[in-house]
This record gives C-alpha cells, sequence and structure tokens, in this order.
C-alpha cells in the first residue's frame, strides 16, 4: 500500500488552500472542460474540479485509494493513471493543466519540466495552467552569527579536526528561513516564470540586480525566495513562500565570500544566474559588486 | 558532491555520543585491532578508532571528503571505500565492528542484515560489534484525543469525502512521541536481540506480554520503544530512545481496534508479532485480550 502522508500533505494548509480555492471558487473556468490533475494522489483535486463541473478530469500519478475514494464520492468522470505523464499517450486535448510544479527556489526538485511536456503535447491554444507564474526575488542579510556558528562547527568534531569541510559548507546553499530583523535591504525580482509559454532553456538564466540597503549594517549574503501565482482564475491567487516564515519550501541562503558592510542608502549590485542542469542538478553562481567588494561565488543545490 | 548533512548528523548528539564514548573511552579495545567501520561518511568513527590505537581500520560508504578528512588528521592506517561492504571483498578477518545499524523499532529501515553478513564473513572468535545488544520495550498508552483527531481528519478533507481511509489509517502505525501522562502501565520488554549471534530468522519474532495498568484509564494502544547497547566497553554504554522524547528514532504507536476500559492493577495481556520480511517492508500483529476484550490487529509500515 502506499504510504499515508498525504494527509501531511493536505494538513500544508500553506501548499494546499490556494489549489483548492483556485478550483472550488473558479468554477466558471471548468465548467464543460477536460482536466490533467499532474499529481493526483488520493485524487482531492480531481474530485473537485470534477465538482466544479469539469467534463472529464484525468488524474495521473494516482495511489492506491484514488479509485475508491473517487467512487465514495460518486464521481465517473475520472479517468486514473497511476502512471506518470510521460509515461502514457493520453487521446485528447486538454483545457486545463493542474500541476504543483513548484520546487526549492521554484525549479529544483519539482516538476516543471513534466508541465512543459504537458502543456506542448495535450494543451489547447486557449487552455490554461494552474499556477502558472512564478517568481524569485532578493534580499541581502546579516547572518553572521549563524555562518559562523555553521562554519566554525568543523574545526573540531568530537575532537577530530574537519577544518577542511569549511570551503565546502560556504559553497553549499541553505534552505532556511531567516528573522525578519535579518533582512536588510529591499526586495528585488530577479526572475520571473510563465508556465504558459517557457522553454527548458528558461529554467537557466543570468539576471542582474540592484537593492538599496535599509541600514547601516553587514550584509553576509542573499536570501532568495519565491512567490507564484494563479492569474486565470476570476481573483488571481499569489502564493508567497517569503524569506521569514517556515513554508513547505524553503528560502535558499547564499553567502557572500566576506561580509560586506554597508550604510543605508547603498546599493549593492551583482548578477545571479542559474543553470538548471537536470533534475539532479542546480548551479548556482552569484555575483557582488559595491566599492572594493567585487566577488564571485559558485554554488551547487544536491 | 555528497549531501553535507553530516553535520546535522553529528549534532544528533543523541545518536552520535555513545559511539564516540565507546570509542575514544576503550582504546584498551581498540589497540592493535583490526576495525570494520560499516557507514564511515566524513570519517568520524574511523579517525577515532584510529586513534584509539587501531592497528587498521577499513571504513565502508565513504563519502567524497572522507579521503582529505584524514590526510588532514595525518591518519595513515584507514582503508576507504565508497561501497558497502556487500560489494567488495575483504582479504583480512576483523576485531571490532562498528555499525549504526538501528531503525524505526530496532529493526526497520537500518542495516541490520549487512551487519550478520559482516560478522558472519569476516569476525574474529573473539571479535564483537559495537553496539551489541538491542531491546524492544512496551507499554500502554492513552491517546483518543488525538486518534480521534487523526481518524476524524478524513471524514471532510477541503469537503471532500475521504471516510473510506479511516480503516488504512488505523492500520498505520505511528512514528511518533508522546507526553509522559499519556502512559498508563508499566513498561515490559518484549524483544531482544544480540548482533553477537543473532540470525536473519531472529528478526521475525511473537512474543508474549502481560503488563500492569497504573491508574484508572483508557488503553488506546501500545507504544514500542528501543533501547540498544554496547557491552563490550568497560561500562556498558545503554541508548534508550524512550517513548517520550523526540529522539532520532522515533517510537512506534499500534492502535487497538477499540478504547479498552481498565483500572489500576489490571492486566493487559496480549502478543507481538513482527515479520520481517525484506528490507522494505515490515509486517506486525498485535493481539490484546482482557476480560471481553480480545483484538488481534494487523499492522504495515510502510
Amino acid at each position: 500500500m502506499d504510504n499515508l502522508n498525504d494527509e501531511e500533505i493536505y494538513n500544508d494548509r500553506n501548499r494546499i488552500e490556494p489549489f483548492v480555492k483556485a478550483i472550488t471558487r473558479n468554477k466558471h473556468l471548468f465548467k464543460d472542460k477536460i482536466v490533467l490533475d499532474l499529481n493526483s494522489g488520493m485524487g482531492l483535486l480531481s474530485i473537485l474540479a470534477s465538482q466544479s463541473g469539469a467534463k472529464q478530469v484525468i488524474a495521473m500519478k494516482a495511489n492506491n485509494y484514488a479509485s475508491e475514494i473517487i467512487k465514495q464520492n460518486n464521481i465517473q468522470n475520472i479517468t486514473l493513471y497511476k502512471e506518470k505523464i510521460r509515461e502514457v499517450e493520453l487521446n485528447c486535448k486538454i483545457d486545463i493543466i493542474i500541476a504543483d510544479w513548484m520546487g526549492n527556489m521554484l525549479i529544483y526538485g519539482g516538476c516543471i519540466q513534466d508541465v512543459i511536456y504537458a502543456r506542448d503535447k495535450y494543451l489547447n491554444k486557449d487552455g490554461f495552467i494552474m499556477p502558472d507564474k512564478g517568481q524569485l526575488y532578493i534580499q541581502s542579510i546579516e547572518d553572521s552569527q549563524y555562518k559562523k556558528m555553521k562554519i566554525n562547527f568543523w574545526d573540531s568534531v568530537y575532537g577530530v579536526n574537519m577544518k577542511w569541510m569549511k570551503q565546502w559548507i560556504a559553497k553549499e546553499p541553505l534552505l532556511e528561513s531567516i528573522k525578519e530583523e535579518q533582512l536588510n535591504s529591499d526586495e528585488q525580482l530577479i526572475y520571473e516564470i510563465n508556465l504558459q509559454n517557457c522553454q527548458l532553456e528558461d529554467l537557466s538564466f543570468s539576471n542582474q540586480y540592484q537593492i538599496k540597503i535599509k541600514r547601516q549594517d553587514y550584509a553576509t549574503g542573499i536570501i532568495v525566495w519565491m512567490k507564484y501565482s494563479f492569474t486565470y482564475t476570476h481573483l488571481p491567487i499569489h502564493v508567497i513562500m517569503g524569506p521569514t516564515k517556515s513554508p513547505f519550501w524553503k528560502p535558499v541562503i547564499l553567502y557572500f565570500r566576506e561580509e560586506i558592510p554597508v550604510n543605508k542608502g547603498d546599493k549593492l549590485q551583482g548578477s545571479l544566474a542559474v543553470k538548471f542542469e537536470s533534475e539532479e542538478l542546480l548551479q548556482i553562481k552569484l555575483s557582488v559588486h559595491m566599492q572594493q567588494y567585487n566577488y564571485v561565488s559558485y554554488f551547487k543545490l544536491n
């Protein structure tokens, strides 16, 4: 039998409620439509789509419980597949794709590739994806105490010298939330993706930033956090996985090589480049420059 | 590169410190011995074994950092393998096997099978394993509020009837700690394993229990928790992964089919059977009887 941790997913309201709202409060979108649910699990979203008026729902990656749950809800128009979308051949076009495609930093560990595949192969010209847009924002942070603790840990691990690890630790992005008071700049949009027309190559990018420092402080690094949106709904639904809460997808912290002393009004400039190589690997290049500080650092998300 | 979450493991003091103590405070055991470290990672325990006087250390499942860390600690007598023990052929006998073999309920998800394999193939007659013994204990608990919440959740998941799931949820063991005040019986040893001489078939068992109720209450189910011990050390080291803390390996909660009203001094009898089928699957059979209550329940750890 399948693992029952769907309950945990359903309990993760930050993650599931926007989908529920996008479906149940937008019945006008679903009326007589053909819907593809890319990761149906127990079938919750497929059932809600059917109840919202869909003519047919095609549910991929269904688990062993889905069939009986659908039966008990007296629903006849859901076609269940245990397979992933690439493993089957559908014989119809789709009006709406529902997909929980997001991962860390929007694209890492998610299934955006499957959405692009399904869209190009099956989506009708006036069809749409839920959610259809994603953004990454960056801000600078002061995090020296935690950084030091994290790095100095390796000086002596139960008496064993593991200093050599320090260089790697500094190159490892952290997946962690921070405290509000650690943010010391404004936020800036650094990347945006539109699922309706993006291509695989759009998952790699290199974009400039210029963030404005809010107070006299040190900038230890930057934090990258995400938003995603359902914009085809009657009222757009924006989901913010911000820098300070601990939502399902944690923000990513990238440290500069040195702490940079900054003053209110300073502008920290640089670029953030992400190379999306496969489902397994993400390479990140972060540059920063300000007065005499001019670094380029490389990170890998493992 | 490897994932750096070894730091988290090293920070999990409940788990790593007993190993560190068993090695560094028992140098008399390691002097001139050949040591096999079954899961060496960055090499911490291998290095400690070498520093404690081992003649040679064979370190399996080493990660990419281990080699450099060992070099920086000026250690010459550790032989690193990235492979697992079954994937290589060693050309010597072993005196001490160090293995973090435990999993949930001692055996689930751990690597006890690899220890048995290595022991039978390589361990000298007077050699020993660290840790060498494990025990499971059971106690009855009152947990009706949480059980109800957990079960009733499925009545309506965002408006969708998922009642059908309830039967499965009740058969799913929970991996969770409880509060001290929820324990309503004494504790009883239900299973013991000695790594020095156990066989694979000993991982399946069916043992009787009789636990004594401490107060007027309801018994909602039982909790199974574990101890493991290093008994070859100068002072034996006992590690208790008890029912109330949240240690690395959580205790397992198995619910009875009904709540059983109990009084102080009552004896709750039954049996607990575990069938260890493969690394992937553990079947658990729990029987309980007391006056008119007489149930047998089956569980599966997924």
